[in-house]
């Protein structure tokens, strides 16, 4: 597998779905925020077809491979991230289940087909484009963290056009952009049904949202309970630890 | 002062803030949610001008007195209730404080004065009024609950009619109602700033949302630590008993 990774690569493991991931720090690491999503958001488990969108290095599409066995398209715009995401999918051997698609998010229906998948998950670029100071970011970095080749509205828009009536789609964002996202879900026929907030520890505000709306369904927002990232000590809460390393955490 | 009761009429503490309020179990009494929005407001400490709409039995107005020493104004459409809140307000001693002004928040602005207050504080009547059921329901009481003569889209255009520039609009509300608070509260120049979702007990989905926007504010929106109202035990936990007892709960 060594022979695989290319430059600063290397490989991460899985731990609570038993596979690998490879991974760079200077081009792309996944987050936690893409173990929240892929954990949070409704799937189907026998049969069916979901789609990630930016998937970066196919983290999401990994984990969700361990919850279901529908079809899995993950889509990534950048060539170099979309080649780390097809090596880590063969390497663990699900090259049968999931498919990486390089390529862009606006226009996707036109590739993967309208109107026809159950689930789409997406965790997009957090910053507007306006917001990148550093012009020696990386340019991998930089269009995966700032609305530089997709914007929050696209991702939605795109997102809406690939699922059927019926169909759910989850994000995952910073909570002071709940309002643009609500709006555009509205107006891209997906009524918000779900949310939940992650805290950093108790007692503090909110800085990540994870949100699933449904095509055309009906108003009945619900509240989840707060999901808390570390305990005081700094250690991660069981919760986590679960997403993370998996039920003997 | 028990002459001053009538009919089921009684007479309650206020305990955290040493005051007494007339209640009548058939007709009105305040809920915990108007302590928790009276709690969550920001209101001017030292002067200025707060206003209450849809004030029941005049417990925010109550509440408020002992946060802040600015003019409080408390409009309620029912003369009933008005009648309740505006004796309870003379009991306490406060009426150079507290005005209580009954008639229709519908066009408010026009008695009080537009774009001149400080602060506005509203528990509005929660569900649609197609969900009135109940045909036994006590007029009263179905007009406090069901937005019978204020719809949720009224309620916050007469709230930001009221306010100057800079000027906050609180709300209490089902956490279903969110989208339709936010998108009124947008369209009517109030922008959400801070958010507090109410949690009945630890693993529950919220069932009481706390609102506060400003009027031409920036977007840039907090969501605030959630709260919960009773321990496992059944209690009310720590953070609520201070409310409802102060600071010796």
């Amino acid at each position: 597998m060594e022979g695989q990774l290319q430059g600063d690569e290397r490989l991460d493991d899985l731990l609570a779905e038993g596979l690998k991931i490879i991974q760079s720090p200077s081009v792309f690491s996944f987050s936690l925020d893409a173990v929240l999503l892929a954990k949070f958001a409704y799937v189907p488990i026998r049969k069916g077809s979901i789609v990630d969108l930016c998937a970066g290095n196919g983290a999401i599409p990994l984990f969700l491979s361990a919850r279901s066995h529908a079809d899995i398209t993950a889509v990534e715009l950048q060539p170099r991230l979309a080649d780390m995401a097809d090596r880590s999918v063969r390497l663990n051997g699900l090259e049968g289940r999931i498919r990486i698609v390089g390529g862009d998010v606006k226009g996707i229906a036109a590739v993967l087909g309208y109107e026809k998948h159950d689930t789409v998950t997406c965790n997009p670029p957090y910053f507007p484009a306006h917001e990148l100071s550093d012009r020696n970011m990386l340019e991998e970095v930089a269009i995966a963290r700032h609305e530089l080749k997709l914007t929050l509205d696209e991702a939605v828009a795109n997102a809406a056009s690939l699922l059927k009536q019926g169909g759910k789609a989850a994000f995952v964002h910073r909570p002071g952009r709940l309002l643009d996202l609500v709006t555009a879900m509205r107006a891209n026929r997906l009524e918000p049904k779900r949310i939940r907030f992650v805290y950093p520890k108790q007692g503090r505000e909110a800085n990540t949202l994870l949100i699933e709306g449904t095509k055309d369904g009906r108003p009945d927002l619900k509240i989840l309970p707060p999901l808390y990232v570390y305990e005081e000590n700094g250690e991660y809460t069981p919760e986590v630890k679960e997403m993370l390393y998996g039920q003997d955490a």
